[in-house]
């Protein structure tokens, strides 16, 4: 699966900017693959893109309309139908991370069939992968790994690899989740891959490559994560990771959606992904640290990252707010 | 999901005992709901039951066809389906381990559904499940967990099950692969569900219970096999196992399927999955050990049951050869 750049990212009419996160994460990360924005009456997001409507952005080579916008409930709304069908009409691909199939969509399905476009619903993982096979594999490999969800495994790994493309180094993030793949242009929603298949489609992903060549893989959850763990586990082992950046969120009070589970230290969280990651290759090792420090203050932030350095002995990082250069400095040396 | 007993077991046209060995799993366990068997001509597996004709079969109160027999492939063969439809017109439904979906076949899904008929294809689950919770649940619950593959972790669940009930304990065996979803008459094949729900798929089959009841769940794979750990993780968190027991094959050279990974010692094994079980269960143990020593002589086999014991400190039983009552013995005590 591979999604045609460059885009135009349709926000909908989001509510607020929130509702517009994975437009907001494409433009942040892609800015050159995105020609522009398509916002209907009543959109409340801006990324600051030039407004286009799709014959403008069809004059300007656009090959994928993107919904980067998220419903309540992941449903594609009726009031986008027929900005969808005038993108196929005009020779658009359509890709989408909603829970709910672009595909299952019968009028926007017969279409896309009619006028040979592709609908992309990058949740939904249409390939059939091998049963992992444990092989190593040549080339080099860093997967971002969590305390918990939703604590910047997406960011840091994008912030490694355009901090290793700017010094020339040979690096591609792997996306493992729909935004990523978006990002991206390929990947695979692990997460909806059948259980069986896990460490088989992350293999897959990240295939063979030169000696020298970093693929910069995108966790999913957390090894503590009672509902998620087993994910984590086969994307830590079908990765066969050299190295691990360990991601953290400090202001967390409990893992995501249970709340009677507490988060791990940051260091028993390293110890269990590195034992764990040696099952495939003996050389695992944590690399480094991003704490996502949003929510405090510059101070606070950088203290926490100060006193986290000294405390576990590797480079601390917020993935945003410092950049991830002694990271890679430390991948490197 | 619940396949209605009693059976008839369809044999086909095995070319040996081997091809059977599914429905040698349900005779051996469940000989009380299985009327008989039905043998195509050229079949060469035979399980000791009456043999019936569809007609008979019905006359005796059969419910369910089951499929007992696989092919290369797991397809369904051609000369099986006046068999299977005859089956759908008296009144049988037809249940399934095989890869090849009956309801992919187009004569037995219209048939099916004209006659008000069910096609059971248990490899494939078609429940949605939730995701899992990590809420403490009533009940007890034992996970048979293994150093490998196939190893005979659903030998031992069944004969713990057994010994338990043969007690008077109130104990009930929980399936998650295809042969002991057939025998159970319930449950769900783990593997084949999707990776975000392998947990919550646990949690759903293995409910809230009477706090003297024990669940007893057949687990899949290992945490050191590079392909299945992700699904062996998942389900020893949604199991929220009280007690474990470890199984394990002595004459394995390396873990299946995948030469170049050694096997771990079950002393590490243990750990592990001890380790892991705690986070959703502090009070987790392993209760036990059963070693399939099929491949070995009786003195060979006691010898090592023996030797194994002495070592670990925990019963190590045969769940074939020994019976499992020193682990129910050491559960109870």
């Amino acid at each position: 699966m591979i999604i045609n750049k460059p885009y135009l990212l349709f926000l909908g009419d989001a509510p607020d900017q929130l509702a517009a996160k994975t437009a907001d994460g494409i433009a942040y990360w892609r800015r050159n693959d995105c020609l522009g924005q398509l916002r209907l009456k009543n959109c409340n997001a801006d990324l600051g893109l030039p407004e286009l409507n799709i014959a403008e952005a069809i004059k300007l080579g656009a090959r994928t309309l993107i919904i980067g916008v998220a419903n309540r409930g992941g449903c594609i709304s009726d009031s986008w139908l027929p900005h969808l069908k005038e993108a196929l009409n005009s020779g658009m691909d359509i890709a989408s991370g909603l829970h709910k199939r672009l595909s299952d969509i019968e009028e926007l399905a017969s279409l896309a069939k009619s006028r040979g476009r592709s609908l992309f619903d990058v949740r939904h993982p249409t390939e059939d992968f091998p049963v992992g096979n444990g092989r190593r594999r040549a080339g080099k490999r860093l997967l971002t790994v969590g305390t918990d969800c939703s604590v910047g495994k997406m960011y840091a790994a994008l912030a490694i690899e355009q901090e290793m493309k700017r010094r020339g180094l040979a690096a591609d993030f792997r996306a493992t989740g729909q935004t990523g793949i978006l990002i991206a242009g390929s990947g695979v929603s692990i997460d909806a891959v059948v259980s069986d298949f896990i460490s088989g489609a992350v293999e897959a992903i990240s295939p063979n490559q030169a000696p020298n060549h970093w693929d910069i893989i995108e966790g999913q959850g957390s090894l503590y994560h009672p509902s998620y763990a087993g994910v984590s586990l086969g994307l830590l082992h079908g990765a066969q990771a050299d190295a691990l950046v360990m991601c953290h969120e400090p202001t967390r009070k409990h893992m995501r959606g249970v709340p009677e589970y507490p988060l791990p230290s940051i260091e028993e969280c390293i110890a269990a992904n590195e034992t764990a990651a040696k099952l495939t290759n003996t050389a695992a090792r944590c690399i480094g640290i991003s704490i996502n420090t949003f929510a405090l203050q510059e101070t606070e932030a950088l203290k926490l990252l100060q006193e986290t350095e000294n405390r576990i002995g590797l480079p601390c990082v917020d993935a945003v707010r410092t950049g991830v250069t002694r990271i890679v400095d430390n991948l490197v040396s």
